[in-house]
């Protein structure tokens, strides 16, 4: 079986998961409605329609609704806008690789408050806090977070919003996974409870298609402009075609039948997921086991190097993604960020053999 | 006639040149024929057939070409790679607005070489290099230049070419309009002189639609892997529907189609500016006559403010961009850029005798 690679890298959704033709019809029809605006230079903000869909469902003006190239550039702008280089910035430890590269790149300090079962540790936090750290914002993952899974309590949610408004802090809510909840109930965003506080940012990546590279953030009012001239200095406006072709999805009614779709796919392989960690890793390992989203974290309870598991990993037919990079502290040695989406029940149940496997051999 | 605002603000390509149910059905066809690798996560670089494709028209590898949601983005990346703040950096004076301020934002030092009806002061740059001027970079607009309209002579591309080697400083070369050529023939780029001293820059949006935001860059081998970096790092991919659209129009021989219906439908506002020029400035100003592009530059000879001269223009339904935007010294109040291609010939005409009409009025 080790001939066929099994990657456990890749934080993407299924390929099979793309409604290809539809897509093809709307993007089509999107360019015929709205030309000629979709194909001009346009307001860096984007898409009105788009826009006022967006701030319709969210309850704000369309003002406080820009979109983006993705929510990860979307973070990019504001990091730049809000910090200056030595600055503080909070985050789960782990979080999204990604967001902590923008940080660092932008030369500020990053202290990671520790995740816990039920998200992040609220008393790590008022403990840095007390001692006098003062971070320009907190980036949080709330639900099913990237990369460990876990969902923020609705009490921790109350208690983080609370510290943000007595040490005046911004809140970073990045959220694209909400809507991927295969069971139980949804928890209201840190958005929902504080609207002018949290700059809640989402796409439509995990939904539609991250071809589309259409994200947004909901900014609080006096961020919205000063988030649009940096974004119109730097790229003049996304692409609107992109922009109406997720209007057209969302408005036609198919992403609703696509967010079903996306459960029924994406649940029996987070079962596959859970079932074979149950099987093969409960003795060495720990993880949260969540009801959505694309990951489960595992924390490995042996010693082990980084270095050596990703190599014996390939050696194995596995490829991994280094732990390392999800935390703020050079630690993470023992950390496996395992994505189940974009691979089969079989592939996983494989890859979870092989993983156990490889773990027994070098501990 | 002053109920219908008149703008020379927008450096646009015309609404009516939009090949809409071209693109509507590009842009179906690219979907359905590349999915899912045009609907997922991909690489930062770009859309491989497109790379593929610029990297064999201009005889480069395909690694040396990067594609950008618009040429701008691309300069901003390269701006952010190649400077620190206080570095220098050279341009024309005027030059391309936004440009300025992405170099500005960095926190770079600027100093713009005066332009001649030949493109840049040739003596001008080696006077201020003998001086012990180091910049990291000569960004240059060689081609119906933004905002003048000037070309740069062949002899001074090889001059700045030989200077550039001798100081050892890069060149970016930025080229939207070098294919929209309506007279004369064209000059071989700076680019085509010296393929690995030069970063060319490029893009659609002047000859396909700004909306599909789809720029590119041939870079040196040694910047390429760099650049591409720190697109990944910050947007991880741009949207591959919108390369390949870009494509099909290409190899399906629309795009040289596309580009003779524009030399066809530019040529006569070009004339209609140079014969309004012509007729009612040619007393109170210069400017070079182009052969293609988008603009002509016009510098008043009188003594003027550019607030009153935005003002009264208003006031005589004339909206004119403020011209100090364009110089890199705080200069520039008698200068108006001049775009006519997204303008008809009467509206030119109109637009120009109203601005006669304003200056005799200041004067």
């Amino acid at each position: 079986m080790t001939d066929n690679l099994i990657r456990f890298t890749r934080g993407v959704p299924a390929n099979e998961s793309f409604s290809v033709e539809l897509l093809s019809s709307f993007a089509s029809e999107a360019i015929k409605k709205y030309s000629p605006s979709v194909l001009q230079y346009a307001d860096a903000r984007g898409f009105p329609p788009l826009r006022e869909l967006l701030a319709k469902e969210n309850r704000v003006t369309h003002e406080r609704i820009i979109l983006g190239q993705g929510s990860l550039h979307l973070l990019d702008i504001i990091t730049q806008i809000v910090t200056k280089p030595g600055d503080l910035i909070f985050t789960e430890n782990p979080s999204y690789d990604r967001a902590l590269t923008i940080m660092k790149r932008r030369g500020c300090r990053l202290t990671g408050i520790p995740l816990e079962a039920d998200g992040l540790g609220v008393n790590k936090v008022e403990e840095r806090l007390k001692l006098g750290d003062r971070p320009k914002f907190f980036y949080i993952i709330p639900d099913f977070q990237n990369p460990s899974g876990s969902v923020l309590s609705m009490e921790k949610r109350k208690t983080v919003l609370k510290l943000a408004a007595k040490y005046a802090f911004l809140i970073i809510e990045d959220s694209p996974y909400y809507r991927l909840r295969y069971r139980g109930e949804s928890i209201p965003s840190l958005f929902d409870l504080a609207p002018d506080r949290v700059l809640h940012m989402s796409s439509y990546s995990k939904l539609i298609s991250p071809g589309l590279r259409v994200g947004y953030v909901i900014a609080p009012a006096t961020m919205a402009d000063p988030i649009a001239k940096w974004a119109e200095d730097t790229y003049i406006n996304n692409s609107y075609i992109n922009h109406a072709i997720a209007f057209e999805f969302q408005i036609s009614g198919s992403l609703e039948k696509q967010i079903c779709f996306l459960k029924e796919l994406y649940l029996p392989r987070l079962d596959a997921m859970l079932n074979a960690l149950d099987r093969s890793l409960k003795t060495c390992s720990t993880w949260t086991a969540p009801d959505g989203g694309f990951f489960i974290g595992v924390t490995l309870s042996r010693n082990i190097k980084a270095d050596d598991l990703l190599t014996q990993a390939q050696k194995a037919g596995l490829q991994l993604t280094d732990g390392r990079n999800f935390f703020t502290d050079g630690s993470g040695d023992r950390f496996v960020r395992l994505p189940f989406c974009a691979l089969t029940s079989a592939e996983i149940t494989e890859g979870i053999l092989r993983l156990s496997k490889v773990i027994n051999q070098i501990c």
